[in-house]
């Protein structure tokens, strides 16, 4: 780009409960999402944010992701209808990843379902308004449901030293808590729920904070608690979770891809007794096979200083192949790493490719991903 | 803000068909609209974009002004069924505003409907994703429609010469086309259609292009025939659009507000045969009366230059009264200007009040709005 631009601040896009936390200690670059602005890096740098995770402890404002409430006495049956995941397997207590899909199976959101109560659901929202869309729903659904915004901002905890800090302020039994699972808590009378699970593969915990007036107190006590780990305040970080396979609504998907396409079959559930919009779409989708796949896949050549701002052309023979839809240079694996839509005949690890990007055109390869696991 | 906040470029955010042009002439500061990016000022300033409209003629890109196309045998009911506004009247070639609202009657998105066949509407969509209400809302309504997002990315010519390019390039119909008609037309083989109206009261038309592989072309079409007139590049402007008493989705309403308190009770047709969401809820606003409503007001003292990135806390008397939600410094008509939510009880013209800034305490008045008519 020409010039850098500059981020409008005014009344129509939302502040998060931290803010001026997250401007205090120098975040810098934003976006907006979900009509709120979602800082994306700080003062010191992404690549310095990453290894400030990697090795350390860090906050993350996700305020920007909204929670959709599902209560009331169809609230489960409600619930299952939005998502091809099973959710009767889901105990209270307990997160699972609950695509949202459309009537083609086309993806509408790709959130976490938290089971607050046996029949109060959080959807916890990637970058749509997934609250239009329930709301539209239940017009005529039959079912008797209370759909709303709860005032809930999330606030994630990353890295190695997290549970460190999380045990200095909760106690002992964050350590013993089970992956997506969670449980409600307090800190100085703030009303909290606490979550083991993040927006990468590290060790990580989400802080869903239940009163957006005290988001200064609890960044306050969350740093006080840090510094003796070394804290830093930082952002969701591309690399880290490329890394670790996760994907990004609108980058990697949206509503004309379903879930077999971006790999996120096995989060969908056609044996289920209970019905979910898509259910018929998606069985013939299986039935039939995918035409197409998201694939992993490492671009040669130098760290990639140049990412893409929208997809970039891909093509095996010079035969049009697909998009690169992510990518990021990965600094612990060395490795500029990718996520790319392709056409099924070109998904098998091992097949090349060139990509034209942004700077010139580049050599390519698909890979099995993902290129890190979850740390334990 | 401490720092001046940079905007986050990356693929989850789309340009429109007009964004390496709007780069090119100097598009500095963007906010996020509809999941695009949204120039709001360019390198000569908001100020001076106000002027270059006043004076001149300019070109703004609102490519982010989704389309939600709804057609099919029934579009017509289903049309009529997301507004209360009576869309009987609309005839084809011709736009209404038709605010689009939920059950208990709150706004979901404040779009321009156009009705482009018999049977095909576009709603010109505010930053909600109006989308995903209409299709969870076709779900079960047991009529037979087609809900999409159409390749369609408006863009406006405003100012007093927008007419002068307008008739070089399209012919004498432009200036025969009356206030909310519109054409489909074609430049070059580009397919467009071509109306009279726009987000301010100057005289301007809206473009939209129905091919975004286009967009360039238009732009150097629309630029090179704009020279002679002294064309410009510029951005909505928030005195010029509030000079006029148009309202911004999410500034200055949103899901909780009604068209009774926003000033849009005139769109409101309860009397009309056909059914709309919201109808029962609004009979009853409509008949009890609301206890709050958004009045026009103007701010005391030197021209504001910081303006509200929340809403301003209001007060009569030392007694709470409601928030200012938008204000802009008018150069034209050297006063700051402001809509002001506030309870029924001070909304009569000359009350007075005090509003928090940021800035410190500001003494104000309510006015009558709109302070500029349209200029015809």
């Amino acid at each position: 780009m020409p010039q850098r631009p500059r981020l409008a601040v005014g009344p129509r896009v939302r502040k998060s409960p931290f803010f001026d936390a997250t401007m205090r200690h120098g975040a810098s670059v934003f976006s907006i999402y979900n009509h709120m602005y979602l800082p994306m890096a700080y003062l010191d740098g992404p690549e310095q944010g990453y290894w400030n995770v990697v090795n350390g402890v860090q906050l993350w404002d996700v305020g920007c992701e909204r929670q959709v409430e599902i209560a009331g006495p169809d609230a489960m049956r409600f619930a299952q209808w939005l998502t091809p995941r099973n959710l009767g397997r889901c105990e209270v207590g307990q997160a699972v990843y609950a695509p949202m899909t459309a009537e083609d199976g086309g993806m509408v959101n790709d959130p976490v379902a938290l089971r607050v109560e046996e029949n109060r659901f959080w959807f916890s929202l990637a970058d749509s308004d997934a609250l239009l869309w329930a709301l539209g729903l239940a017009r005529n659904s039959g079912m008797e449901v209370d759909i709303t915004e709860p005032d809930v901002s999330p606030l994630q905890v990353q890295g190695p030293k997290s549970n460190h800090l999380m045990r200095d302020l909760f106690g002992g039994w964050v350590d013993d808590l089970p992956f997506y699972r969670f449980r409600e808590a307090e800190l100085q009378g703030i009303p909290l729920v606490v979550a083991r699970m993040g927006y990468s593969r590290e060790r990580c915990f989400e802080i869903f904070l239940r009163d957006g007036s005290r988001g200064e107190e609890l960044w306050r006590l969350l740093w006080a608690a840090g510094e003796a780990h070394g804290i830093t305040a930082g952002a969701p970080s591309q690399a880290l979770r490329m890394e670790g396979g996760l994907l990004s609504y609108l980058s990697d998907m949206g509503l004309r891809d379903n879930p077999f396409e971006i790999g996120f079959g096995w989060a969908v559930d056609l044996d289920q007794p209970d019905d979910f919009i898509g259910k018929e779409a998606l069985r013939r989708i299986a039935e039939e096979g995918v035409s197409r796949r998201l694939a992993g896949a490492e671009i040669n050549g130098e760290p990639l200083r140049v990412l893409n701002e929208e997809p970039w052309p891909v093509s095996c023979n010079g035969q049009p192949a697909g998009e690169l839809r992510s990518c990021a240079y990965s600094p612990r694996l060395e490795k500029n790493i990718a996520y790319v839509m392709l056409d099924i005949d070109f998904t098998a690890p091992t097949t090349g490719f060139e990509v034209e990007t942004s700077n010139g055109t580049r050599s390519g390869t698909v890979v099995e991903m993902p290129w890190m696991k979850r740390v334990r």
